[in-house]
């Protein structure tokens, strides 16, 4: 049970944001940091910033930020935002399940993702990011200008 | 988000005996009424025989069957039994997350996946056959020995 690559970058990306506030790394800075490839975190940081969470100011003196609605947010919203109303399995694969006209099992399973985001909802990414900042002295984690 | 698609075939698989429960078709049946390769339901197949939720008999008159423990687990055990105890993002992954170090976001992951869990917890798979066996006139799906 996996959720997307794409949700686990922007994920990262997110918390390295909040730990960082006074900050503004680039996005090359910010994929090093998190150890993905350049290309998915530009595209992760593209679609949190059409999410209103991350705001990215272009050219010198410039770089990206958590905004304030962005500290705030729900991860269960933002998981739900990243991931889509998609089935957990492959109910309209190619070819689609032959037990999906009366699937019982559907609902079922559409109902524990539910469960997944709902156990969510009540984190944001300002309370995740908090014990990361106390404990700063001793987070490997470094953004440094070069 | 997605279960992994052995998941998904080992789901089908228990749907489908479960739903036929007076004839014991083969393996290859099973796999083309539920749509997915040979390989692929055979590798389901010895994996739910080693949880003792199908019984294989071999030779002329054999077939699979569901036993009673199978008819009676918890869909919520045999997913997490199917799934393993990984996170759900790539926490361990190669390279490993910087921020695992002290990432509070994988406890809250790991507790949404437990909430997942959980909500299967009271379903079983003759729960989830019964509207289906009652429904079976309007049911396309057909298991017909050739």
């Amino acid at each position: 049970m996996r959720l997307t690559a794409f949700t686990d970058v922007s994920l990262r990306i997110l918390l390295t944001l909040a730990t960082i506030e006074r900050d503004t790394p680039t996005t090359r800075e910010v994929a090093e940091a998190v150890a993905v490839p350049y290309t998915h975190a530009a595209k992760a940081v593209a679609r949190l910033g059409e999410l209103g969470l991350v705001h990215a100011r272009r050219g010198r003196g410039g770089g990206l930020r958590l905004t304030a609605e962005g500290r705030e947010a729900s991860v269960g919203w933002i998981v739900r935002e990243l991931e889509g109303p998609g089935d957990v399995v492959g109910c309209e694969g190619d070819p689609p399940c032959p037990l999906n006209g009366d699937c019982v099992l559907r609902g079922a399973l559409a109902r524990a993702k539910e469960a997944f985001m709902s156990s969510l909802d009540p984190v944001t990414i300002e309370g995740l990011a908090a014990p990361r900042k106390a404990s700063a002295g001793r987070v490997p984690l470094q953004l440094t200008r070069r």
